[in-house]
């Protein structure tokens, strides 16, 4: 008999069970919670795999670069990081790969870094069949932790920005086929690129958190980003906290532009790489912080009951069945 | 004109390159030194990819796990790590690896861990075409600052253990035409193939270092680990520290059944995966250090002058020619 392979398995089971191997005061985060005598130290890990999360026709090697630092970088701040250390940087790359892509792929990288801080600590380089950045990325914890398990029913659910501009990106440059019946406006196309290429995170989000919050003895806030897309993250924080997540489809924000659809509507869902923050709020909280934030929107709520993921408007709830974009 | 590739670089160089993008006060070693307000953290990254550092002929899934964790806690413990706090580990693999394989990787992980220490704080999957185990490693700085550019001339070189074996191990697991005109007898054998398989490292040396420092002042060790074989380990840390490595060939210790002959010193010298420890120290404290420890040899010492390895034994200079094994 055929022994079960990781095709078999499934993206969301192979993480479940790679679970299993860890210890159990490990959470389902992204990053990995390190206490020390003095400060908690966050540490997050993400690779980018040619072909799988990339490939040379849809991003140059500099916008690469600042893509991996983003990634990490949305990760530690989805999880209460107040500070970047730095980054370590593992690259697996062809012997045939010209010496101007790594130097390009670096001044990606030293430019991410520049603006949102951190450095390099260190990094080495293999040879291998097809191009790979791993990158560790180590924060600071700051006075809250947020993390995907700390959601409760009766929060408001928010996120910052907009999501499916990434997706939307990656297709223009992909050259696919997009809807032939629309025209998309010049200002949302270079809009949409820029979001795939250049995506941008929120380095005051913990501090805006802070100078809104009225109960000082709340010390952990459900979050998680959108790397993987906003219904994937809704997903996660659900299942993580056990309670339902409401959606109301009129309150999410959308691009002016942004065409009306079912296809549309399923890029903006699942499209993924948005790396916006979605998190849940007690009501006041979440009031003030969207007074004194105006790239964070309230999308719904949570409640009691069958983690999952439901609209108000039970017309939209057909948009569920679609999967998610699988990285397996 | 063809652009330059990372094939017309060579390893060196290329590491050399890689160097200028980080900031000049990190050094060339392993780990990467992070300063926190309280205890200082080592943190370290190590890549095994397929077909460049394994094959799935020489080297068991659980075996590979062992063997990933420990080329990090050597990297650590030369470095000066008094606690190794745990590793993130990320993995690429086909969709078509089986799952078994997966939990044997696991399972030796497991095991490294328990025995020398840390947990698994996170990690993350991937397909791709070919596997890759990238680890990422956090220790914590004890009271030596173990680094490559801390040697200096007068210092004694010394090594823990015996080189080679691993070499020899990996030739035997390839079933490589080894050297015809010996037998290798029965005992070399097995121990080879564990040291290839399954390689030891020194959770005590550290403290055994500490115990026998009768000069409290010093708090900076030249020190590296034997990964990438003796020669390598010893021009490291000549480069670094810019002083000349002379060894005393007699006094390299070696198995009392390893062969005579040329071919069996490259073998001994380049071989690399022993994760032995290369470091210096004033000569009072190697010979109360050999004294206590009796898995450490003194092999030579530094010297005023070009950053270079010589041998006491003019004739044996020749060995010098050979290339150390590549990984790119």
């Amino acid at each position: 008999m055929r022994k079960e392979r990781l095709e078999d398995i499934g993206e969301k089971e192979l993480i479940f069970r790679l679970g299993k191997f860890m210890p159990k005061n490990q959470t389902s985060d992204d990053c990995a919670l390190i206490k020390t005598k003095d400060e908690n130290l966050l540490v997050n890990n993400d690779s980018l795999v040619e072909n799988v999360h990339f490939n040379e026709s849809t991003i140059c090697a500099q916008d690469l670069g600042w893509k991996a630092v983003i990634s990490n970088i949305s990760d530690l701040l989805s999880s209460g990081s107040k500070k970047t250390i730095g980054i370590t940087i593992s690259l697996i790359l062809p012997t045939k790969t010209e010496w101007i892509w790594v130097e390009e792929l670096y001044k990606g990288i030293n430019k991410a870094l520049k603006k949102y801080g951190g450095i390099i600590l260190g990094g080495d380089c293999s040879s291998g069949k097809e191009k790979i950045i791993s990158i560790t990325a180590l924060g600071i914890q700051g006075e809250l932790e947020l993390q995907r398990n700390a959601c409760k029913p009766g929060d408001i659910i928010l996120t910052t920005g907009i999501h499916g501009l990434s997706k939307l990106g990656f297709m223009l440059q992909s050259k696919l086929n997009l809807d032939n019946d629309v025209s998309l406006s010049e200002n949302l196309k270079s809009k949409s690129i820029e979001h795939f290429c250049r995506p941008k995170v929120y380095p005051n989000f913990l501090k805006n958190l802070l100078k809104t919050c009225s109960n000082k003895k709340i010390r952990r806030i459900g979050c998680t980003d959108s790397s993987d897309g906003l219904f994937q993250a809704l997903q996660d924080l659900a299942i993580a906290s056990n309670c339902k997540a409401i959606i109301n489809y009129e309150k999410v924000p959308k691009d002016k532009d942004w065409p009306k659809g079912d296809k549309w509507d399923e890029y903006y869902f699942f499209g993924g790489e948005d790396y916006e923050l979605v998190f849940s709020l007690p009501k006041k909280w979440a009031k003030k912080l969207c007074k004194i934030d105006k790239s964070i929107n309230e999308i719904g709520y949570f409640a009691k009951g069958e983690a999952s993921i439901e609209f108000s408007d039970n017309n939209k709830n057909k948009l569920l069945k679609n999967t998610p974009f699988k990285h397996f």
